[in-house]
């Protein structure tokens, strides 16, 4: 993985990825104490930076490709079931059968064939396996595969430019963190671009695998399923491919609570105007309310995603009653 | 009013006036049955295109300016006190006293002085009057004004670029009309930008004064005082600066329902990830569900803010319900 990578996918991506705004209020740099900015990865096409590492993987495929299969229930299958409708390529996407019925909608209103599991009685792997064999399928990991780093990797490209543009030079880079995809190639793409920002992976709480990993130097994993709304980044464990890249450019890691996430949720939705789901806030969480743990300087946060459910949405803005004044 | 007055507001807020987005999603372009692009000025700084007129018109004071005062319960309020803190200037603001508390707060905490009156017995005029002359403070009035008019075209300066930018040279544009100064500024600079796209004004079915002016060719009032949930555009008539622009560029005018604006509401959090207000939404509501009036092929929307209350906006997403496997 180096930079090349990198500028490839942007240059493959280019007039189809969008270009997202660096967003900011006085009010959230008063709440903090310092100049927040926030990447708003929610505006990107299907809702997340998913649809970079998507489009940057479908686009390098070679030409006889059949078709893709992911496993996703939610945001990569949206980036992956678009991308390949664009490529003009079928696409298949395994979901457990409890699923959010919005997200299996969305998934087949893109143009995917979705194909549902029981996650207790049957093992997604091997269906997954079957499936690729017999309709010589290309699978589309989620974040361990060198070119959807390399996708995500273009979010960083903007961050540095819009860094250099904001007049920024040194800052503490905070991303959402699953499994390590967005966050490797935010951190590969500002090591060649912006040196002295330095990235810091946040997760909730009980889901802190990343943060423990890196202080243990080598990869653990979550022991307990989580129960975290944060869902969209709630994974076992980062990435061979990944971990080894946030143990080299990144951390310490930063954990916030869901009570946290859901204020930065409605903090978003206040000051920004930007729809974010929990999982997308944990970066504006922390920069908000983990302040003593930073570094002095400006923060710039990823709002990864905005897929959220209403009623998950309507709960984040009650929170707000308390927020009169801020 | 011209083409290089829109320029130069462009050149006095490069680095401080946000290029907004313009978005899109194949989900609207399905419900409209046509391409769909929404121009995200919720965006803007202070959460509306307020901001751009109000930045315009504060950097083309005289030096020796003293301070500013404008009257507004709203988003010019918001729009003026930040431009005016930006600019080193003292702004006083004058505010009906039943103006929600949050935009109060918001506005005393930009750094302006809020004056409150009572709408039934003060005459606004007379205060604002009173207080300019004791202290020597410039009026910056929210449409009909040369250089805030000037500042809003900078908003169609834009929308040319992207049009290009997306392959389009022929357009309808709709835009979100109160006063008129967003609609007659974007008309100014699509007319010496992108003479293919055509702006069409959006009202509230009850405040629809901007589309019976242009069938009667005079300036018409609404008679009755609007009870729509759209408080951002409604306002008594539009002005003397904008009307000849709005009536020499644009039209016919169209309306939509408070049920469509909150639907359109409720489809930019689903399928866009911003936040809009009622206001904001009625071009986007007229494209989604006006398409029987409008000429075959792709629609420009303005989405002009996004300063909703959060209780408006649970109830705009309410009507999701409605919207699944839309």
């Amino acid at each position: 993985m180096d930079i090349d990578r990198i500028e490839a996918a942007a240059t493959r991506g280019a007039g189809r990825v969008r270009h997202t705004p660096l967003l900011s209020s006085p009010f959230l740099d008063e709440i903090a104490g310092r100049q927040v900015f926030v990447k708003a990865e929610c505006l990107q096409h299907t809702g997340s930076f998913k649809y970079r590492g998507a489009w940057s993987a479908l686009s390098a495929l070679p030409e006889d490709t059949r078709g893709v299969i992911a496993f996703s229930s939610g945001n990569h299958a949206q980036g992956v079931a678009l991308a390949a409708r664009q490529h003009g390529l079928p696409s298949v996407i395994v979901m457990p059968a409890d699923a959010p019925a919005l997200k299996r909608a969305n998934t087949a209103a893109l143009g995917a064939e979705v194909i549902l599991y029981d996650r207790a009685k049957e093992d997604r792997d091997a269906i997954g396996e079957r499936l690729a064999e017999e309709r010589g399928l290309a699978l589309i990991r989620p974040f361990d595969d060198p070119q959807v780093i390399a996708g995500q990797g273009t979010c960083g490209l903007e961050i540095a430019e819009q860094a250099t543009e904001a007049g920024i030079d040194k800052a503490t880079v905070l991303t959402c963190c699953g499994g390590g995809g967005l966050t490797a190639g935010i951190a590969l793409a500002l090591e060649a671009r912006a040196k002295g920002l330095r990235v810091r992976p946040v997760e909730p709480a009980d889901s802190d695998d990343v943060a423990r990993s890196l202080v243990a130097g080598r990869l653990l994993r979550n022991e307990v399923q989580s129960r975290s709304v944060c869902d969209a980044i709630v994974t076992p464990a980062a990435g061979k491919l990944t971990f080894p890249i946030l143990q080299r450019l990144c951390g310490p890691g930063l954990t916030v609570t869901d009570e946290q996430s859901l204020r930065a949720v409605a903090l978003a939705f206040l000051r920004l105007k930007i729809v974010v789901e929990p999982g997308g806030a944990v970066a504006l969480a922390a920069a908000l309310f983990g302040g003593q743990e930073l570094d002095e300087g400006p923060v710039i946060c990823t709002a990864s995603g905005g897929n959220v459910d209403p009623g998950i949405f309507g709960r984040a803005l009650e929170e707000m009653s308390g927020l009169d004044g801020v």
